[in-house]
C-alpha cells in the first residue's frame, strides 16, 4: 500500500538520522542548553532575518500551542482561531484545560480576515457587559490553514496590523509551514511571517524530523521566563538536543525548503490530474494536502493501492477525502498514484 | 571529561539505534496505533504479569506525572508526595497547573512509609473543617527515590494495602525504575511493582531510550478514556511508534534489566571505592546514583577529569554531588574514577 | 423612573427582610451548618419530593453553575449548551477557567431538543479520532431559557432519557425557575423537574431573595464530597444562614410561587398590550422576560418614564429590547406601562 | 450559651441593617455599577489616603483571595506565605485551583519576615534549576495573622520594600483587620497599610457587614481589567449594592474603627482575666482572638456556659483553644467571662 494518508508517518529524513547516528554516543547537557540546540537557534535566527528572537524546541503541535497560549494570555482572555482551527477542534480541550476560552470564528477556507476580528473585537469593547465575557486577547491561526489554504503577505500584514491596534498577540501554528512557504501560490517568505506576528511555530514532525517544533518568539515582550512554562506543561525534553539536532540539520543549506518544496510540487502534480479528470476538490489548496471529492467507485478503485484520510461524507455519498505527500514521498508514488487518477 | 552528572547525557542504548534505523522509511500508523506499540505493550504486560494492563507511551517523567495524576484525582483532591518528591520540589507546580495540591509529608531518604500516609489521611477526616482543606486522593512515590534509596516489598505493600483502605490511588515514578530493580540490596520484582499500585511508569528516557515513558495502568477504574487527557495536555505523540519501538527494543531479551543492571553495579563499584577510603554518602542508595560528601581540595583534584551534578553545600564548606552512571557508563570509565577516588 | 430593566434589582421581599430582623443578633453556626440551612433544605426537599436530595446554598449563578459543572466532569470532558447559553456567553469563561470546554450548540428559542444532544454525542463516539476532541459529559439548560422560553415536560422528559442513555450528566440553571413553573404555558411541576435531572438550582437572587440559589443534587453519585469543591471555588459562605434563611421564607406555604406568579402574570399583561398593538416579540416568551422589537419613535417615548434592556439593535434599525418583571413590581406599574403601550 | 467561638456568627451591625431596610425596595443598577458602591468606594480611598486606589466589592474572604492572586500572578508563578497562612491550610486549595503554587515559609507566631522572603527568593534565581521549580511572584500576609499577632509598621515597610526590589506583589488578607488596627500594640494606620502594599482587602465579614470583603488595588499595574476575573470566578454580585452599602456605613463617621476597637478592647480584657489567673497563652495575641492553653478541668467548668473554638490538643492533654470577640460581642457577656475565669 502507498501512503498517502498523512505527513507524519516516517521517521526522519535519512540526513537527520545520520546526524543522530553521529551524535548519538555524545554527552550533551540536558534541557535544551546544548550546542546542538545552540547552533539550530542560530541558524534559525538568521532564516527568519530575527536576531534577538528566542527559540525554544518542544515535541509537537498541541504542546507547543497550549504553552505559547497560556503564556500571552492574561487569566481573563481567551484566543481567536478560525472555527476549523486546531486547537478549536482536534486538541481535546487543551487551551480550555489551560483555563482559557478558545473564540472561534467563522472562516471560509480556514483563512480570517483582517476584518472580522477587528469586529469582534470592537464588538467586545463595545458591549456595556463586556466584563461578562471573555475579553479577546490573541490570535491564532495556521499557515497553512487545516485545508490547506494560505493567507497572501497582504492579508497577514493587515490582520497582524489589526492585531497590534486592538492589543492582540498574534501567534502563527506552522505545523506544515514548509509546505505552505514552499507553494507556488505563496507569496511569503519565513522572514515575512516572522515579522508579522508575535511568535509562531516552525513544524518539524510534518517536515522531516522525527518529532519537533520550533516556536520563535519575536516580540520581546513576551521573552521572559517562557522555559518556566515548558517544564510546567512537561514540554522540557531531557534531551532536548534531539529535537535541536533535528533544526540543525533542517535549517542547514536549506534542506528544509528543499524537502518541503519537492513534497509540494507532489501534491500539486497530484492536483493537476485531479483537475484534469474533473475530480472537483474541496479546498483551494496549493500545498502538500490535497482535497478531492470522490464517488464510491473512485474510491473502491484506489482503495486497493492507497491509503489517504477520510474527512467529511458528502449529503450525496460522495466523500472528501485528503491525500497527503511528505518529505519522504517518492517521485514512483506520485507517479502511481497519478496515472491512477487519470485512469479513473 | 568524562561524564558521571546524570543518565540522559546520551541518545540510546545502539540496539534501539539499531530498529530505529531499520524502521525508520516504514510508515507507521500515527498517535500510538501503530504494530511497535502493541508489540511493546505485549511485552511490557508480560514483564509485569499483568495481561489485562493498559500501557501509554509518554515522553517525559513530568509530562507522565501530570497527566497521571490530573486524570486520577477528583476537582478537590491532592497528592501525597514525600517533601522531595519530583512533584513537590523539580517539576515547576506542573501538578498545581493542573488545579491539584501537592501535599509533602517529611521522608527520611525520601521514603514514605504507611503510618504517615495513614495517619495524616485520619487527621484530615477526623477533623471538623475537613471541607477547609484538600482532600488526600493519591499517593506518589518514585521507586528509586530521588536520593536513589528503595523501598522494600514489605515497605511498598504496607503502603499500598493502607492506600487501598483509604481509598487513596498509589502511583509509582519509575523514572529510574530499572537501576532500582537490579539494586542488590532489591527484593522487588518488575511483577510485584505492579501488583503493588494501582499505576506507575517505567522510566526510559534514563534508561536506555532515545526519550519516553511507559505508564501502566493497572488498575481497571483508571484505565477508561484515558488517551483523551494525554492528547490534552500535550503528550500524544504523532510519531508514538517512535517511543513503542524504543520499548520493544527494551522488553526483548530483558535489554531493559541488562543494560540497568551494568549501570547499578558500576555505580556501586564507585561506592566501594568512596567507602573504602572513608569518605562519607549523603543517602545509603544501592542504585545508579551515589551521593558522596567531598571536600573542596578532593572536588579540585577531581574536576580536571569528571564531571557531575551539584546537589548541596554543607555549612562545613563541604559539598554533597552526585555521580550518576548509566547504560552509556563504560568499564574503562568506571575504572579510572575508582582508581582517582582510591588515589584521594 | 418605573424599571423593567431586570428581576434584580431591588433587595429581598419583606417577609425575607422580616426574617433577617429577626435573626440579625442571634448567633449561627459557620457554613451553612447550621439549623436555617436545615430546615430550608427539609422544606425544598419535601417541595421537589425527594427526601434523599442534597441541598446546597451559594451565592449567585456563575457561581453555582461553575462549582457544579466542575464537580461533575471529568477532566477530559465538556459541557453541552444551547449557543446561547449562560455559561456560553455570559460567564467571562468562567467553565474553561475550570478546565473544561463549553460545547455549543444551536438552539432554537434558546431551546435544546433529544435529538441534537443523541447526535452530537454519537457523533462525537463514531469519529476515529474522537480522543483529539473534548468528549461530552454533560448537558447544561436554562429553564426558562436566556430568551424566557420553557421546556415541556415531554421534551425535558426526552433529552434526560437521551443523557442516560449516552451517559451524560443533565444540568438544570433555574436562576429564574419560580417564573418558569409559574407561566400559564408551562407543564412541568417542580417535582418533575427535580425528578427529570441530576441536579438543578433554584434561584433566588432573581426570586425575593436578597442573594443565594439552592442547588439541588438528586444524583446520589454525585453527592459524596460536593462541599470541598464549593469552599475551593470560593462559595461558602461564613454565614451560609443569610441564605438558608432566604429559602427558608421563600419555601415556607409556598411564597416562591406566589411571588413568581405575580411576576409572570404581570409579564403576561405586557405581553398582551404589546400584542394589541401589533408589536412584534423577538421569542416567544410567556414568562417574566418580554422582548418586544421597538421601533426608535416608540422607544422615544417610553424612555421618559421607563428603564428596559437593550437586547439588540435589528438590519432596519429597530430594537429588541428586554422588559423584565419581577417579584418587586407593582400592579400600578405594569398598569402604567400596559396604558402606555396601549397609546403607541 | 455565650458566644466566643467565632466573629462570624451574627448577621450585621444594627446601623447597617437599618442602612438595609431603608435600601431594599430601591432600585439599584446591578453588579457593583451602583451609587451605594460609589459612595463607600470614595469613602474608602478617603480613609486609605490613597485617591487613585480601585476598590471592588466581594462575598468572602477565600474568593477574594483566589481571585486577587490569580490576577497578580503569571501562570508559572507561586505566592509565598506564612505555613500557617489562610491560603495554605483553609482554603481547600483554592489557589492551587487557578493553577498556581503555594510556596509556605515557616513562620513564627504567623509572621514572616523581610529576610527570609529575601533569602527564599534569591536561592530561586541563584539555582542552576530555577526553572524546574516555581518562581516566586507575590508575597501574601494576613494582618492581622491567623494567631492574632501583627506585623509593626517596620517589619511590613521592611517586607514591602523587599518585594519591590525582588518583583514580588504584596497582597495583604485584612479579614480581622480592624481588630488589628485597633490593638492597642499596633502602629500601623489604615493608610500605612495601603501605602505599604500593592493590594489588600477590608474584611467585612467578621466586622460588622452580613457578608463582603473590600479589595483595595493600590499598585496601577493590577487596575486594568480586573473585573473580568470577578465574574470569571463567579465573584460578581448582582445585587453588589448589598455590600457597597455595607461598606459605605462602615466607613462613615468610623464605625468600622469604633466597632472593632470596642471589640478588641473586650478581648485584651478576657487577655488579662487569663494572665492574672497565670494561664497559658498559645500566641502573643493583642487582637480579638485569644488563645488560651486550658486544662480538661478548666474546660469542664466554662462548657456550661461559653462556646469557644478548639484549636490544638497539646501532648499532655491540655488543650489550646480560642475565644473570640466581635462587633456583636457585649460588655456583659465579656463581664461574665472574665469573672468565671478568675474564679477557674
Amino acid at each position: 500500500m502507498i501512503n498517502f494518508q498523512c505527513d507524519y508517518a516516517q521517521g526522519c529524513h535519512p540526513q537527520l538520522l545520520e546526524r543522530l547516528i553521529a551524535a548519538n554516543m555524545e554527552p550533551h547537557p540536558g534541557y535544551g542548553l546544548d550546542d546542538c540546540c545552540e547552533s539550530a537557534r542560530a541558524r534559525i535566527r538568521e532564516a527568519c532575518r530575527q536576531p534577538h528572537a528566542d527559540v525554544h524546541f518542544l515535541t509537537g503541535g498541541t504542546q507547543t500551542n497550549l504553552i505559547a497560549i497560556a503564556a500571552c494570555l492574561k487569566s481573563h482572555q481567551g484566543v481567536m482561531t478560525a472555527d476549523i482551527g486546531h486547537i478549536a477542534c482536534h486538541e481535546t480541550g487543551a487551551i480550555e484545560a489551560t483555563g482559557h476560552k478558545v473564540l472561534p470564528l467563522p472562516a471560509e477556507d480556514g483563512l480570517l480576515c483582517a476584518r472580522q476580528i477587528r469586529e469582534a473585537c470592537q464588538a467586545h469593547y463595545a458591549s456595556p457587559t463586556r466584563e461578562h465575557t471573555v475579553q479577546p486577547g490573541m490570535v491564532y491561526l495556521s499557515l497553512p490553514t487545516e485545508c490547506g489554504t494560505l493567507y497572501t503577505r497582504d492579508q497577514l500584514a493587515a490582520i497582524y496590523r489589526c492585531c497590534r491596534e486592538l492589543g492582540l498577540m498574534l501567534y502563527i501554528d506552522g505545523a506544515r509551514l514548509g509546505y505552505g512557504l514552499t507553494s507556488p501560490v505563496n507569496d511569503l517568505t519565513l522572514a515575512d511571517v516572522a515579522s508579522l506576528c508575535d511568535l509562531f511555530y516552525i513544524g518539524g514532525t510534518k517536515c522531516g524530523a522525527l518529532l519537533g517544533e520550533a516556536l520563535v518568539i519575536v516580540n520581546d515582550a513576551l521573552k521572559a521566563d517562557f522555559r518556566y512554562g515548558i517544564k510546567q506543561h512537561g514540554g522540557m525534553l531531557a534531551k532536548g538536543w534531539l529535537v535541536g539536532l533535528a533544526f540543525d540539520a533542517l535549517f542547514t543549506q536549506g534542506l528544509y525548503f528543499t524537502i518541503c518544496r519537492q513534497a509540494t510540487e507532489y501534491a500539486l502534480a497530484i492536483r493537476n490530474a485531479l483537475e484534469q479528470k474533473g475530480i472537483p476538490l474541496g479546498y483551494p489548496s496549493y500545498t502538500n494536502q490535497q482535497f478531492p471529492i470522490l464517488t464510491a467507485h473512485q474510491l473502491a478503485i484506489l482503495q486497493s493501492k492507497y491509503v489517504w484520510e477520510p474527512w467529511q461524507t458528502l449529503p450525496d455519498g460522495r466523500q472528501l477525502v485528503r491525500f497527503c505527500t511528505s518529505w519522504a514521498t517518492t517521485q514512483q508514488q506520485v507517479d502511481s498514484l497519478v496515472s491512477d487518477i487519470l485512469r479513473l
